[in-house]
């Protein structure tokens, strides 16, 4: 395994301190439980927005605390749900009045444990689960899977918690952009987790794995290494028969990378994205490409595509001061 | 070769065009001649910024053409220089009165093709070379590999040349970011080339390549795999001779991810590096973390450590909105 690492037990607190250190104008990183918040507190009334989930998935969610998105993130370790106590000892820092919203992507250790911390908390809250992922069908097993939507859904939400929206209202919102937004990715290898030491699933030279999860599991179905042109049509119409957006319909497009795919290659897949939608008369109305929703050292990527309407559009436009969104202030 | 791509021959002009569609408001692709420019003209009088260099290092430098930082960039082929028409070009297209200031890193291809365009611009013009990479003795060869200090030259440079410096005010600002700069990089891995479809070195399971360029050219010095903080000592030692930051200096701390490094990994190479200058009294004043200067797929991260002074800060923090760094706008 070749990584950046001194020892498997001390990487995640090592590189939580890193975190914050280099971003000490917008969070603090309490070590015991592990959370990481905004250095301030929100005003009072204010909705907080937790977060949280397995790290190897950075810039989410650490990167997405800040003004205008999330109030605090508890990272697990690598891919492992973080505990209840993590949870409850965030939101009890930086609850202010307006109650909780925990915002948890689906996978049966985060949803258990963010239950257990909602049912030991003591103060308003709601919660709000995303599952994204259209590359398996709705109903099977536990469900589909909280993927790179997730950054669309806490970037609006916290848009709305910052601009007054109370705790029904958030949770309503989340769950109409939640409905609104599909995503599918396709790894090209796939990624090592510390402890295990080893790829978690072996692939050729000549495969690929379309409809991969964002922890190293195996994906909807192996195909032989085709053209970008050709990856990219099986991911945008499957999100495609999804969401049917109609002509004209505004679209936020997020190209996401997996972790080792450069941008060079991001921007390919974003341009072959566009130009399906584009020849089917939808408005590209806003873009996200890069790294936000990784799977440690996988490469690969996702499409995501949300329909936007003129609120979600003005929440994704307003102002955003993260380590990993920035505009606006 | 694992790549998302169609062919090799349109792999960078399939980019390019994502790229601008992404960033639609702050970028436009001028495909032949091959430059990426600001969309509206900077205000008259203000030095053009022109910088460029084989693609393959995304963000850098199409990422950096916006407000604050360059007017325009030149991408070449992977790994090879643009070619002096581009450069031509570029410069007619966004020169407005001020002269045009081109930001070359130090290879021999750029070198050449950046004196050639030059000779040929009927505008005043100057040269600034970047070499920051401290892996290799000053006066070797072709001399120090620019390397991941162009992104604080070219944001220093950008604010100077956007609050009124003129044309020998950017240029001898851009010589002082440089001489109080310094970076070194190491590679957990090698990257592939598209037109080659190989990586193009070798390197063992428990090997890694210190003082690696940011093209897959092999580095100072193969060695053992160790833990992150050896690692991360060999780096920081060799640059922190050559700069030899006093007590109390101001610094600026840039890790810079190569591709395929995950953050968390960066952050705690951040983290390390952070600590070895605190314990020598040294202020980190300013912290940079993520993949600005890559190297394709390969593994591995910089170091990047440049001494501050107030001017320095203050153009630092300047606004700026390009594709890949953005605040206070």
């Amino acid at each position: 395994m070749k990584k950046f690492i001194n020892t498997v037990d001390s990487l995640l607190d090592e590189s939580l301190s890193g975190f914050a250190q280099a971003h000490g104008d917008i969070v603090h990183f309490n070590p015991e439980p592990r959370y990481v918040s905004r250095i301030a507190l929100s005003r009072p009334g204010k909705v907080a927005l937790i977060s949280g989930g397995g790290s190897g998935h950075e810039p989410l969610h650490t990167g997405f605390v800040g003004f205008g998105m999330l109030d605090a993130a508890c990272p697990g370790q690598v891919f492992t749900s973080p505990t209840p106590d993590q949870m409850l000892a965030a939101a009890m820092a930086v609850e202010n009045g307006g109650g909780v919203l925990f915002i948890v992507k689906n996978y049966a250790g985060d949803k258990m444990n963010f239950e257990i911390a909602a049912e030991l908390l003591d103060r308003p809250h709601e919660s709000l689960l995303v599952h994204d992922d259209v590359s398996i069908p709705e109903h099977q097993g536990m469900g589909r899977r909280g993927v790179a939507g997730t950054t669309l859904v806490e970037k609006m939400v916290g848009a709305a918690a910052e601009s007054g929206y109370d705790l029904a209202a958030c949770k309503a919102l989340g769950e109409r952009v939640v409905q609104r937004t599909a995503s599918m990715g396709v790894a090209l290898s796939s990624c090592t987790v510390p402890a295990l030491g080893h790829p978690t699933f072996a692939i050729g030279e000549e495969e690929i794995e379309l409809g991969v999860g964002i922890h190293g599991e195996k994906g909807r179905e192996r195909m032989a290494l085709v053209s970008a042109s050709e990856i990219v049509e099986h991911l945008v119409r499957t999100i495609d028969q999804e969401l049917k957006p109609a002509k004209a319909q505004p679209v936020l497009l997020h190209v996401n990378g997996l972790g080792a795919t450069p941008l060079m290659e991001l921007y390919l897949v974003y341009h072959l994205a566009r130009q399906f939608w584009e020849q089917r008369g939808v408005t590209i109305a806003r873009s996200l490409v890069g790294n936000f929703t990784t799977s440690l050292d996988m490469a690969g990527c996702s499409v995501t595509l949300s329909l936007l309407d003129e609120e979600m559009i003005r929440l994704w436009d307003a102002p955003v001061h993260t380590a990993a969104l920035r505009w606006g202030c």
